[in-house]
């Protein structure tokens, strides 16, 4: 699979994403360009060749590490700009609602931190977040998700398949699309590139079931019973940078 | 189950609905209560209190029969206000940018004419456009919904099950529910008290599933692929009547 001119297409993307504010986009093009750049010299038979290669690999973990530090910057949280507590049973509460207001046309890049996406409520809470995140945001070019990797052995090809499938169904869309996964992930938080951190408790999943199933609140998140949790808005400090 | 205090209720609510121009609802309790009282007056004994008795029904079936004339001329077409042809796999056509407009608050009774109530798929489309309903119509007071009965044993007592349970939700709403089956109905229509009647050639049902599965249109149908169906909106010739 890995080869200089693969390595070479990702980083010179990695360049530009860096040069035009895509932090995250070119984060992850950053690490994956290195990895390939890497698999390739370690096959290479010739020591020079080796050595050129290797100076090139450490001025991109440079830029990577730059690159690092800044998106690390982006993700400490500033200043609360708006505090909701949503209480057992409340209802009103679809995600427009709750934070539409802060997806908007300059927000290019979305980072989700989300532990649990297993189960198909999960994958549906977080497919509604993306119609969400694709009327309000126009110029949205990368969304990465970070999430536990399913242990159960009935949840983990679903996993794979169903993230996979939401992946390529953005790419369509011309959205660039990374899933990690983390194992020791807990806290929830969405990062929009616009300055805006949206904290909630309860991540993306804070609705109850619809009882009965066929009911109004089934289709309209406005009607659903919530569980409690609290919304905490963020705004960036360096969001200016 | 019969007696004559729930018959008189049942006619005195109809008399009601009737004055303050609820004629569905109206049409409904006329044909329910004189069905209690004849239930009551054939157990009657006394021939002398059967022919007062017949006498009353007598005056209720004249009230019902004008009542039933009443809403037939509702129900005729008058002029059409709005015809939109949507194209097989088209997009951004979910109910509200369809015919939201049309329902508002001069809205208190909606009759829904769709043969086909007997999947998941159909019971969640009737659930998505009550929401919208519901949202728009803050005076609706009566629903009645017209549809075929599941034939099918494989859906018959899931049919009696979900649309039981979606007429209980809507009742504890305070908007009074009426299911009726006709097997041989075949044209969609929604008429809203307002005067304007929605005729969509395929009714409710005219989106493509979602494929995948998880996929962005999968609770927001602006993003849903339709199938081929043509709109018409008409206004009531009689609705100032």
């Amino acid at each position: 699979m890995s080869n200089p001119m693969q390595a070479k297409e990702l980083l010179i993307r990695a360049v530009e994403c860096d040069q035009s504010g895509r932090i995250l986009e070119a984060q992850t093009l950053y690490t994956d360009g290195i990895d390939q750049l890497m698999n390739f010299v370690n096959g290479e038979p010739d020591e020079a060749k080796r050595k050129v290669f290797h100076t090139r690999i450490k001025e991109y973990m440079d830029r990577a590490e730059a690159i690092k530090a800044r998106v690390n910057g982006k993700l400490m949280l500033g200043e609360v700009v708006s505090h909701v507590s949503i209480e057992e049973n409340d209802t009103g509460y679809d995600y427009d609602q709750v934070f539409g207001q802060y997806m908007d046309r300059k927000t290019i890049e979305i980072l989700v931190e989300e532990p649990y996406m297993q189960q198909n409520y999960q994958y549906a809470n977080l497919v509604r977040f993306l119609e969400l995140a694709i009327t309000n945001c126009p110029n949205l070019k990368y969304f990465r998700l970070i999430t536990k990797e399913a242990q159960d052995p009935k949840y983990t090809d679903n996993q794979k398949t169903n993230l996979g499938q939401i992946k390529a169904d953005l790419e369509r869309r011309n959205i660039a699309v990374s899933i990690k996964y983390e194992d020791s992930l807990h806290d929830r938080k969405i990062y929009l590139s616009n300055g805006f951190i949206i904290k909630i408790g309860r991540g993306l999943h804070f609705y109850k079931a619809p009882n009965p199933m066929y009911s109004i609140g089934l289709n309209n998140y406005k009607f659903r019973k919530c569980l409690q949790t609290d919304v905490d808005i963020w705004r960036n400090n360096s969001s200016k940078s």
